[in-house]
């Protein structure tokens, strides 16, 4: 297990960008300048950037190598799957420490690739440079699209159809858990709230078969919680939106972990949380076939609210008429979390 | 002079992406999941990333944040050079501390944008994270090349001239007269070579008029130092190459500073030092057509060897016929600078 300054930074990057597949999308693979990359004719490019900083959006003792790897490939794959575009290929830049040890530089490569993999893009390029304290793990990804074919965050429309997949909520509950209460989080029941938010998961075939259907008028994917999330795209869309209290999906785990982390439970639902889930709008039209998508994709969807023309105004309505606004999400740098 | 802090990301990621001017080739621009970009018909993609980090990469005394701006788009923009390609689209991901200054955050994305544009090129998207350590600066350029038209490192063949742009190993004495001997340094005769590390600029314009002549068989920038990058490019094309001591151009202000950082004058020249120049395989038919263009882009080129069917064989050759080996260049990792 050599460290990085043994074996020098050429060899390194090397390390990091081995094992591309030979693909007729990649003239000029890793080893050059930069690389040459082929999109098809009709197809427009679809580019996204995230990272991870360690002790920020990671934590060692939480998260192995290669769980590292995947879940950097998540955050930008759902990025890509928001957009309903096919993720292709991807240019990693980190900065480690030089006594980082080589083998898990591998093991994190290699849960990057096969994540990316899964999701048929591959890595094209890297950089790599030694950094002296806190790591960091920055991926740009890039996806192609039909012209004019790509979701955006814009074109939600009074009386569409507020969709939602997945259960948010669980990834900002496992994370509570882990740094509240470490050893009740490695209870075995608490696993699938860990899971969410250490292995999370990016939509991207239900995005692009639900993409092909043509119901969806705009998307975005929740990385700052749902109310962040929809805030984001109702102010794109200059839309309002009622969220249904009543339409959320049931999940008595993280009612559960609500008790034990002391949070409310609507709150630590619809808070702040990165699921790497997706925000909907739909054609009401569109419902069935929607739903149809999400079947044949094995992918949870609910339809949980209703979009209206009352610019930025959100509100969590309840079954007796009950309305509470909804704020933003999370934010990093004030750390309102 | 607010912090970062106080606005927090959104706002942050905001302000880094601001400006993208409205162009055609930009569908979808910063503020959206991903961004969304035309290429021609006929035309390949061409990708690369490279990064900075606070004090290994610049220092704050020596370089204020728009110079590392306009820095970091050089670093990429050679890159993009060595390939032939058009600069088009960056991607900027960034990890600032939360007491970061905003307004010298704005200086920065002032410095890269404009050194951007100069070459042809918009930010179209970004990602800021808060760090506690040292910040970092990773840049993603993607380019545009007509199909096959790419420059690579493998091409070279027996024969072949070896062009160099620009004086190689300026960058390197500047940057040890800096740190060696910062009052010196400040002394306005220095100011050349202040510049050639601080103030790098690419080949574009160079690179892509003379991708029109055809008369080029392998590229790569300088990056490493011209031996250690002559390396790569032999390694990549299979070939040698002499370097002929009496061909390399004339550089008194290096030769003066070689006195006083008291380092030899050849090695200061061909080893460690990030210049963005250009290392060129010509056919030696086109040498007139290649220096018609540097006249007419007012690039400064020099025909400095020949490239020899021994593959790894790089030698500086004295007019006498001496022969020294040159050997690979600067490790980040190794620290053998």
């Amino acid at each position: 297990m050599p460290a990085l300054r043994e074996v020098g930074e050429v060899e390194a990057i090397r390390l990091i960008t081995r094992g591309a597949a030979a693909r007729d999308d990649v003239v000029v693979g890793p080893g050059d300048d930069a690389a040459v990359l082929r999109c098809g004719p009709g197809e427009d490019l679809v580019a996204t950037t995230d990272a991870m900083v360690e002790g920020r959006h990671y934590l060692s003792s939480w998260l192995e190598p290669r769980g590292r790897g995947a879940r950097l490939a998540a955050l930008n794959l759902s990025d890509i799957a928001a957009m309903a575009a096919r993720p292709r290929w991807a240019l990693l830049s980190v900065g480690v420490r030089p006594e980082h040890d080589i083998d898990a530089l591998l093991e994190f490569q290699a849960g990057l690739a096969a994540a990316l993999a899964a999701d048929g893009a591959v890595i094209a390029g890297g950089n790599l440079v030694a950094v002296r304290g806190d790591e960091w793990w920055s991926l740009t990804l890039l996806g192609s699209v039909a012209r004019e074919r790509a979701w955006r965050r814009a074109g939600a429309r009074p009386g569409d159809l507020l969709a939602l997949t997945g259960l948010p909520g669980r990834a900002a509950a496992g994370f509570l858990l882990a740094h509240e209460h470490a050893d009740i989080a490695r209870e075995p029941m608490w696993r699938p709230l860990l899971e969410a938010w250490l292995h999370p998961r990016a939509r991207t075939a239900f995005a692009q078969a639900l993409a092909a259907a043509g119901v969806v008028s705009a998307a975005i994917d929740v990385s700052d919680g749902v109310a962040g999330d929809l805030a984001h795209l109702c102010a794109a869309s200059h839309m309002g939106c009622d969220v249904e209290a009543w339409s959320l999906p049931e999940d008595s785990l993280i009612a559960r972990a609500a008790g034990i982390i002391r949070r409310p439970v609507t709150p630590l639902r619809l808070g702040p949380s990165d699921d790497y889930e997706l925000l909907l709008a739909v054609d009401p039209r569109g419902r069935a076939a929607a739903e149809q998508v999400a079947r044949d994709t094995q992918t949870p969807l609910w339809f949980i609210g209703r979009f209206t023309p009352q610019p930025g105004q959100l509100a969590l309505v309840e079954v007796h008429g009950g309305r509470t606004p909804l704020g933003r999400g999370f934010d990093h740098f004030t750390g309102a979390r």
